[in-house]
């Protein structure tokens, strides 16, 4: 949804304005749009344009080794024909115009209009037209232009900065139109400014195959896909009806509409290469970004581009437009580093241990296991928890570490029951992440270092022990205090629970269930409680009245262990 | 919402693997993250991190006058310690590591931790923690680090690119975090991969006043704002209690969140320069775009850093990462445009005219208020018909055009009849930009050369002939046929039951009443037909069922002209 404007009518006015204002360093406004500065030798002035609500196109592409100038028209709407001939006109270095847009009907008669206009008055202008969108017709001429604009434009601007002729800027920009073929896929809509309603839906659960830019519906719905399964849609869109042909060199652009954003594009990304790769196709000077985008719409499309050295040479050119920088002398000298040492995690064998310690072992991968089960099944509601007030990731946090824990147990289970649960420790903290896994690393790690590998036998004591060493380095190293709002806050009166019952003669198993049951009365209460630490801090107040996320999956845990204790063969 | 994924749970890690595939030519992967290439020359290493899902922070920051290496912890999840350390080994050169990042308790501890490993190894690690969010805490070191996170980066990364020793990075560092504050609003919530819940809600017709980078909800909730009041909002956030000081020089970054746009942003910018320059302040380099994001939430922040010389010649370096370029020489030699003889529209005074013609132009604009209420009147609803299977810019572009000849018959109403109108449609071309506003203006300056203004009198067979140029003038130019469905389809049977009528001598009120109605039902059956021109032709399945918006526009416009042709005086 479009949520910055003043007069809406006025928006396409507004943000030219802010840009010109932004950008005056290197364009200049003209009516009806933008012209960048130059430099002394004359170029073919490669002219673009369209409709607003797609930034980058058009304005942000013009600039040097880009396009000479941008006609900005409103949101999604072609601009006026005098609104070209303005900008042509303010562009020409008397070398000629190359006018350059995707094919619309209302771009096709605007710019065709202004081109009659301006070579009435003697300059020579031609028109190269984008038609890109293999999804959008099966004549390819009646095709329209989408992010294969960029392409086009790119091309043609590096052709005009390296001083070709009219002729031959003219007769890239077709050569690289012919070869380039977009595919889109969208998600979500886009909103006009000031309106209440999104252009179109794109059913719930479903992606619309086959877009406009301008929020024109698809031509197909299918259910959602995978990254995987959408990066083989749009790679067969691309290449589908091509006769078969050998593996090639191709420029690429991985585009995304507005609302689709970065780490989305590389996850896409990712999946996107290995097929080219797959069909032995070299991408060159991929771009994965926003290019040619639709306000705030959900979606994303690859463009390619079937490179032959003319092509490839001005795609690989500088330019330096305020959307769109690419200057090879910022990379220049760089090398790799060596990577030979990277830093080991684990990867050391387990210590001499003895035959007690080993003997517990099993109980360790078995409690693990409950635990991760417990978790997988609260994520979600840990998740929400933490939303409140924080940032919703705990639930995930905690799966990720206990998964982390449960996989290298499961995988090096050899060596005393302190080692591994080290070895744990450590892996919970560098796969979480986060507060919540640092925290759980360091607990578990110091209540192995408790445990110790090398003792004839295991008693009650010694679980309480490691409980309280548990307790110790979450409290130095988070600086909680009960009544902060932590899980320091059910960690604290579980170890004393639990302390007092086996003092007193308890069974483990007894003393464990009644401290977790008190744990879960304490996470509860944090619900009175106002967070002092951690994320939650600066929303106090929306906090009260929701227990700690944190205190809540340590009661989760230590419930879930307490129900699997009498698995424990504690030699007491 | 974010659709593109695999296994949720994996996100992070596949979109740093597909950001890497990308960028593998500047950048190498290391256990944790990624370091940058380097130059031969050792340098400081500014490591920077965080969780992921704030892109371009924290990988798309790592390059040549950036950082040397980014840590890419899980979604909105601080790295761990292991990872940090892996990441801060690889990218240290020998002159000492600075640790960067925002002020959460997961990366102050994670980063801590990692300080302390690598400090007893004999690096010399630096810690500048990043603190600009003015609205989390009244006490400033308390604050969570949000966009201010690039500022205090880029200055780092151009001081170590500089040669400049550890103390001297640091001291940069904490200098710029000490002058760096930022203020954000939020719009609407992110959704993590795979849920199906957003964070939080903003709640409808909200803003929310003081959001965090990870969707925390924000301290306050306000009506919605233009974007004049916002940027005031955003300013005074900034400035707001900082003692009164005097005019200063300035870096500004204006940053969206995601699904807030770029033209938005410079919508915003327009009005926060405004404010800026009015105080006296001189904003350099100002970046407006996407720096620090969080997925596609809705929203942006204004960061303010106060430059002294030695922050402003860091913050204005190059800098070459993938996702922030900023090169000087890409601007060399560039001279603006003289802008003198920009192309004039309009200007010239009227031609002669005779009595009877300057006696039609009080009728000329009384239909045209005419037509601008009615079509103001039906926008919404006839782009609502457009978006069905066009682009849903219909109704905008009618009210661009018919405000546009409207305001200027009310401002230049001299001249006569035919000379006025064709202002007019030369201005509705103008100004309303897309198919439908070149078919207009070209139809109503052809009647307007039909009519001329120096006849002694006009009759309704003028009216006619004005009709059946505007028609030729439309076909020709838009090159559609009856059947077509487009605007076609209601104004060729509306031409011809005007010529029958005024031929077989009906009044000209009745004849054009008639012709209206007409009109009317040849709109309403155009759903039945599929599109052959236009945007909605690869869309045609979608569109039958539905009126075209052109005839539907048109057939409103004839009707309402009809209603006011009594107060026409016809000279028949």
């Amino acid at each position: 949804m479009t949520f910055v404007f003043n007069d809406p009518t006025e928006f396409a006015d507004d943000a030219l304005a802010g840009f010109v204002a932004l950008y005056s360093d290197r364009l200049t406004a003209v009516p009806g749009g933008v012209v960048a500065h130059r430099r002394r030798e004359p170029k073919v002035a490669v002219v673009i344009g369209g409709g607003s609500g797609h930034y980058p196109a058009f304005a942000g592409l013009v600039g040097p080794g880009l396009a000479a100038g941008a006609v900005v028209g409103n949101i999604f709407t072609s601009p006026s024909a005098a609104q070209v001939y303005s900008v042509a006109k303010a562009a020409d270095e008397g070398r000629g115009v190359v006018l350059s847009f995707g094919n619309y009907a209302g771009d096709v008669m605007n710019f065709g209009i202004a081109a009659e206009r301006l070579r009435e008055e003697g300059i020579d202008v031609r028109i190269v037209l984008v038609t890109d969108d293999v999804a959008s017709s099966a004549d390819a001429e009646q095709r329209r232009g989408i992010a294969g604009d960029f392409a086009v434009f790119k091309v043609m601007g590096a052709a005009a900065a390296d001083g070709l002729s009219l002729d031959e800027v003219e007769l890239l920009g077709r050569t690289a139109n012919d070869r380039t073929r977009s595919f889109g896929v969208a998600f979500s809509s886009s909103t006009m400014p000031g309106a209440l309603e999104p252009l179109f839906a794109v059913p719930a659960g479903l992606m619309s195959i086959g877009l406009g830019i301008h929020g024109e519906p698809g031509v197909r719905d299918v259910g959602r896909l995978t990254a995987d399964e959408l990066a083989r849609v749009l790679v067969d869109g691309v290449f589908g009806d091509l006769p078969a042909s050998g593996p090639s060199r191709v420029a690429v652009v991985l585009n995304g509409l507005g609302a689709t954003k970065y780490e989305e594009l590389f996850v896409l990304w990712n999946a996107v290469s290995l097929l080219l790769q797959t069909a032995g196709h070299v991408a060159i000077g991929v771009e994965v970004g926003e290019l040619v985008t639709s306000l705030d719409m959900g979606g994303c499309s690859l463009t390619v581009m079937w490179l032959d050295d003319g092509l490839e040479r001005a795609w690989e050119a500088d330019a330096y437009a305020p959307a769109f920088r690419k200057v090879a002398a910022g990379m220049r000298d760089l090398q790799p580093i060596e990577v030979g040492a990277a830093a080991a995690v684990g990867g050391t064998s387990a210590p001499k241990s003895s035959d007690a310690s080993r003997a517990l072992l099993p109980c360790l991968v078995a409690a693990t296991a409950v635990v991760r089960d417990v978790l997988h099944i609260n994520a979600a509601e840990l998740g929400e928890i933490d939303a409140i007030a924080g940032d919703g990731d705990h639930g995930r946090g905690m799966v990720k570490g206990v998964d982390a824990a449960a996989d290298i147990l499961n995988n090096t289970a050899s060596g005393g029951i302190a080692w591994n649960l080290r070895q744990a420790g450590r892996e919970w903290a560098a796969r979480a992440g986060g507060t919540s896994g640092v925290l759980w690393g360091a607990g578990l790690e110091a209540a192995a270092d408790e445990i110790r590998d090398d003792r004839s036998h295991y008693g009650a004591d010694s679980i309480v022990e490691a409980v309280e060493a548990f307790q110790l380095a979450i409290q130095q190293l988070g600086g909680a205090q009960p009544g902060d709002k932590t899980l320091v806050d059910a960690l604290v009166p579980f170890a004393q629970v639990l302390r007092l019952g086996i003092s007193r003669g308890d069974d483990l198993g007894v003393a464990w269930a009644r401290a977790a049951n008190i744990a879960t009365n304490a996470a509860v209460l944090t619900a009175s409680l106002s967070p002092k630490k951690g994320r939650a801090r600066p929303l106090a107040e929306r906090s009260i009245g929701s227990p700690d996320a944190g205190a809540t999956s340590f009661a989760l845990i230590v419930n879930a262990v307490g129900r699997h204790l009498e698995t424990l063969e504690v030699h007491a």
